[in-house]
């Protein structure tokens, strides 16, 4: 295996005309009773408005793209049931290649659907860490298809800096930026476009209170996995990865935990002032920031809407 | 009383100049999955992400700002509950003159809230036709304000019409557009901008079948009030105007009733594939499109997504 470094500038600008037109480049948005309730003036980029639903299709087709003809003619393969998984698929449906997706028997009918939906193969495993990286591993020997991790990859990373970069741009005088942490992809992304395009802008961690794992690392200086994450915010489960920290531990201003009530409010605010759908992990970095209001009155904060995709049947509301 | 006639082209350019910085140039979404799953590519008119969340803000602030001087200064009033009252304070607020929203003593706190919020004056009256416009009255001679009417006004008409206009300039070869009708305010703005500036778009009205008024007039060539409406699109209830109804019975192509049934599939594929929180009123014109899908296969249609006010208690899903 090649050493690799972390991504450089030059790394997010190939990211960004590589994904060009896999994804959209998502509006900005504000409400203004939103903001004279705060007192702060929030600026959310909708990557409820990405394609698939999340910020997830921009790490996942940079990472596909980045590979070899001779790679991508095998295909690509992941284990995931969120919206990593929907964006291998739908990226190997535009790129023409095949793509396979290891899920958990147990796995809700309506994401086993949402993937195949884009004409992945879905192969199921036992609900476990083992089965399916065991699963995974078989599937690759079989097919030679190439593993894409969901976050602790580096073209994963950089992909997802483009969601950054485009806020900075579109988005004068941030004093903060604040941006969730489930295994770290978006985040480290996020930095990296802070220090790279932003002015090394403060960025914000946002964490559920019951999956916290990033704000104990960091605390501790090195990587604690969680153990039985419980939290609404199900994107946010997953523990940060290897490549993810030292980005984190190197560039974070400050990380923000909140609890799920919290995160339904936000939720809620989102849904009722900005008419958007977020699905509960969306919904943590507005609460994040709301919870450290009083830092910002007056001032210009952005926050990243990270998904929509949300079961309406089970809306907390 | 000077006799008026139907809003000209001009009236509209006026109209459009008149409240440019009073509303705002909604967004065209479509969504690539749900023209997919329909064979129909369909462009949503966003005006559930209006100030105060509905397309009511273009009509009201148009009707407000075209009073005289002397006018302003005494102020305007309404009777209402729904989008058109905090349209009508929003609009007060900002022009900086007094208002006043009659409604009735037993109307959803959250809406009486939402009114003074904006800093209008409530006056409340019993719960029928007959104390509403006794109290307007009352309001009137006491404070000499002008009443805004919701719909039937040819400055709210040529206000609404803005928005079939940005539309139509927003997004071509459109080969019809579906609006609602309730009390006709948005459908005669739409059906006159598809006159001046769409090359004549066929425009198609979307009603509830529990308040179709406005196809069974249309059918009978006469109003026929709605006696009993009963529909979860609450934004629909209302009658067709006076005013209203002539450009309806002139210029719409077709009139597709829906059910309460198709009326929430609508709003769940809305929150699904596009991520937007709309009202039951709101998800009517793509219901109606929806049902009508057939005639339009392959070719591009818009819909107008008109309010978002819902309350989220009382979501249907």
């Amino acid at each position: 295996m090649l050493l690799q470094e972390i991504p450089k500038k030059e790394d997010i600008l190939a990211a960004e005309k590589r994904i060009h037109d896999y994804v959209h480049r998502t509006p900005v948005f504000t409400s203004t009773q939103l903001n004279e309730m705060l007192g702060v003036n929030v600026y959310f980029k909708c990557e409820n408005l990405q394609k698939v639903g999340a910020f997830k299709m921009r790490g996942a087709s940079n990472a596909v793209l980045s590979l070899t003809k001779q790679q991508l003619k095998k295909g690509v393969a992941t284990h995931s049931s969120g919206n990593h998984a929907q964006a291998i698929a739908l990226t190997a449906k535009i790129a023409k290649i095949p793509s396979y997706i290891v899920m958990p028997q147990n796995a809700p009918e309506v994401k086993v659907e949402a993937v195949k939906k884009y004409g992945a193969e879905v192969i199921f495993c036992e609900s476990n860490l083992m089965a399916r990286e065991e699963t995974l591993n078989d599937v690759i020997e079989k097919t030679g298809a190439t593993f894409i991790h969901p976050y602790d990859n580096y073209d994963v990373i950089a992909g997802q800096a483009t969601c950054a970069k485009e806020m900075i741009e579109d988005t004068d005088h941030l004093k903060a930026i604040f941006a969730p942490i489930g295994g770290g992809g978006l985040m480290a992304g996020t930095l990296l476009s802070s220090q790279y395009f932003g002015h090394k802008i403060p960025i914000i961690g946002a964490e559920p209170q019951g999956a916290d794992d990033a704000y104990r690392s960091w605390k501790a200086g090195k990587l604690i996995q969680m153990e039985n994450p419980n939290t609404i915010a199900d994107g946010l489960r997953t523990s940060v990865g290897e490549r993810n920290f030292p980005i984190i531990q190197d560039y974070i201003t400050d990380i923000v935990t909140v609890s799920d009530a919290e995160i339904i409010e936000a939720m809620r605010l989102i849904f009722n002032y900005l008419k958007l759908v977020v699905e509960p992990s969306g919904a943590v970095p507005f609460a994040s920031m709301m919870k450290t209001a009083e830092k910002y009155k007056g001032k210009k904060v952005g926050v990243i809407l990270c998904g929509g995709n949300v079961d309406l049947k089970k809306l907390p509301f």
